[in-house]
């Protein structure tokens, strides 16, 4: 059992028709179990709500003691990122079909959050990867990835060919469409639709997939995330790298992308009894259904 | 830097013809180096060597301080296992194809051994799998696997039916030929041949594996390896549970293949400048050669 | 539209509990729509029905223009399998959930069947595999294969080395635990569970698809039905040759599998309006529901 | 035996380093060997050669009985396209790494190329796709394809959904980074490294496959080729279409991609003895090598 929480953050996914009065009812939900309750600065304004403080990501992560996410999985990993640096669970309440994070399903947000802000609940760490682009010595970016960092080809170029290496040892060259570095987080998400395998969240490693590689001998790799891994672009036009699918940045030949492990870990809480292999099945269909 | 071996174990492939002269000539570089030199017992009289005090596994785990084996990678593993109470560390001479853990080639086996009996050598560390088969609360099996343990139908039968457990977690029921726990030692080897990722040694977890699954959304799962995996033949005829494609146990409906990670792991010491993905690249072509 | 039909034989699983009140259920339904009705003898007797002509397949071949399937798709390939010599078209009435090829729901058999007696119905005509064993310039088995022909290792041997050649052309040496070929109809049963593609009945091929091959560039291959195949067995031990899954020939070292397309195909018939695709849809999920 | 060749038109990769003498070369052994020749125009401009006749495409179509192309399969197949309305064998001469069907080493030409000259030589016959591309009733865009049709989201997009159609039945909607229809020449190009099946080329089928699917059931399929199959634009940004991987067409929402089996089909010549098999194994390595 953890201790009670004490002031919750309430993100939502603002974009979403009808956001609005689910998130009211959350709030109020959290202010009768005695939480002090504060609106993400953007969700706030775009939802109009102005009974609560609208805090930023650096304020919710100095004032609150949780966060409440409403939304489905890309807006909770998005939020995630953003509050990396500050110590914060988050729980995600999910409007739709359950993601592999957002696991408390709108209908049943009462019964499942009443116990959690007790301190009742599931806990698991997620490690994040901490990307740069490096050109002609200079980091040109940087920033965090929850799932994966995606080397790619331009879409009217033949191919990529990449070189990669792990601390001072040389992995491979590898000529393909592109390839990831998946998280266990991330294992489950780009990474398994180009033919990864699914990394546990307890294993400290990445795994790397190619996307349509020029070889057959592709299989994956699982590498400890202890090392940097760092993949050259050695030939190719337009290529780019992808950070969560969502950040991107130009590659020049000879541009050189450094991943590492985020000393921080992302807390999830979950309610108890909750199960990683139980979403494995039920989201991916993992191993139900027979031929 | 190590310290300097004093006392060497000599182990071979002594069903290979002509490997007599071949240890011989290993023996005498390392006595001439300066190491008191003993013969596997079972090596010895196979080969009719007497010039050398003859140790069971035993007796050289307690007497010597390092094992140089001749053969490929199935006699090292082998006698890896037989090995693996003590601390002491194996080189493999390989007298055909290199291996992925055997790595001296026969003809440069004085340079590359000089250096290493001297202290100066790449060292890694392996992990090994704990097996034990249950039936009725009673252990009829135990025994280590340096590569995998699988679990299969027999010849005859449609398929095997395979509830997987790990701690006190459900995974998944699992309708395939069979089931591969490999650890990231095994995962070159059987695994791969079933669609499995390659695992870093460096990799705290087993890959599991199915074959032939009945399910298209059969993707391999990395576990971490502190927990207890448990496979349990629910249904199909004539199954079995193979420890390192070696050691056979037949099963039946309700039998329990119990798997831990063994708290020894074995080192193996390898010439300076090894490294692991060379030997990926030049053993499975991987990402080698294009289309 | 095809003419009526005059004449059916009506086969079932018998060993399925139940099957007897369902048989007959089907049986007057049959006879009210003015057809002759026989029970294929092995499913008389098991069941102990005697109101109706008893054939073998022989006499149901010869005599009969319908059969009338009431079972699973095993029972259905068993039995066409068994009528490949005739003419005569069969159609699948099934109990529990529906199967590729067995499509007509038991509680709805009486709209689908009616029409279809009448001649208005979709057609589709299935390969299949004549198979021989040669041991010794000897034919020492032959069979035919509605899915498939496997050749595979025995449980405790390592792997098996086949050699494939097709008319005057070597294909491939392959080292794997087995050899799959499949004809259209088969690759959406074992092949599929090994890693191969689906063909479309329509096409004129086999699919080749190895079972956890030992090299990394094992892909399948899409072969003409047009020419022989075969299968010699180079290395391994305990090798046998599996026909449909069903009927099994041990082979020693030098025995060769040959196979060629059968002369006859197969009739299925389907209630109007049925679809290869909806079935692969409904069947495999194949590209239902999303990560 | 064919007949004797009268006139050969030469093709050459005339951006290679050093091509021309090399072109002159072959030009005045098939000069020697009696026939007429000439040169592709593009082919004569670029080198400066003017020693022969230059003809464009058209004109080489109907006064020539034989291409020779100096280059790799990607010259022979631009080629191939070119002069795809008429009835003219090519045979390729290679500098390099032997292609799939350009194998006559440049150092063996005279050898290889004076029987086949007399009429003595494999010849096969390869099936083109005809593609269009429709938007609002109207056709924007037509080519020819010796490989492939990929239809692919943007680089900066999430997924593409597509919806495929085969004559007037629904295939399947599909979410993934891009589709690809191959030929049997094109499944051992762009869609082997996406995971499809090789198809050889005697099979009248092509392949679907796609590329990072978000199904874990993505099976390829073969279709047969006798059909129009249909990819309709549903959702994603930036969608394109890719014919050969060389010429590109934007598309919208609702844009659609026709493809049907050419009438016509290439006529490729290889020296007697050329064996498709051989060239996968040379090629992929496929079953070459072995863990």
């Amino acid at each position: 059992m953890g201790r009670r929480f004490l002031h919750a953050a309430l993100v939502g996914k603002y974009q979403a028709e009808g956001i609005r009065p689910v998130l009211e009812e959350v709030a109020q939900f959290l202010v009768r179990q005695g939480l002090e309750v504060s609106f993400e600065q953007q969700t706030a304004q775009n939802t109009g709500v102005t009974d609560y403080d609208a805090l930023n990501a650096e304020a919710i992560g100095e004032r609150c003691d949780l966060a409440v996410v409403v939304g489905g999985d890309g807006t909770m990993l998005g939020f995630a990122r953003e509050l990396a640096r500050f110590d914060i669970p988050l729980v995600g309440i999910n409007q739709g079909r359950l993601g592999f994070i957002t696991d408390v399903p709108i209908g049943q947000f009462r019964e499942a959050l009443a116990p959690m802000i007790a301190g009742d609940y599931a806990e698991e760490h997620r490690a994040m990867i901490e990307g740069e682009v490096w050109r002609d010595n200079e980091r040109i970016y940087e920033g965090l990835s929850m799932n994966d960092v995606v080397v790619s080809r331009g879409a009217t170029a033949g191919m990529v060919e990449l070189r990669v290496d792990i601390g001072d040892e040389f992995i491979a060259n590898i000529r393909a469409d592109g390839l990831i570095i998946a998280s266990p987080t991330g294992s489950t998400a780009y990474s398994l639709s180009a033919g990864g395998p699914i990394l546990h969240p307890g294993i400290a490693g990445w795994v790397l997939v190619p996307i349509a590689s020029h070889t057959l001998s592709n299989r994956p790799i699982v590498l400890p995330d202890a090392g940097e891994v760092r993949i050259t672009v050695v030939a190719g036009r337009d290529a780019s790298a992808n950070f969560d699918m969502q950040r991107l940045a130009s590659l020049l030949h000879g541009d050189q992308v450094r991943m590492q492990r985020s000393a921080r870990k992302v807390r999830f809480l979950h309610p108890r009894g909750w199960s990683y292999y139980a979403t494995l099945r039920r989201k991916l269909r993992w191993y139900e259904g027979v031929v």
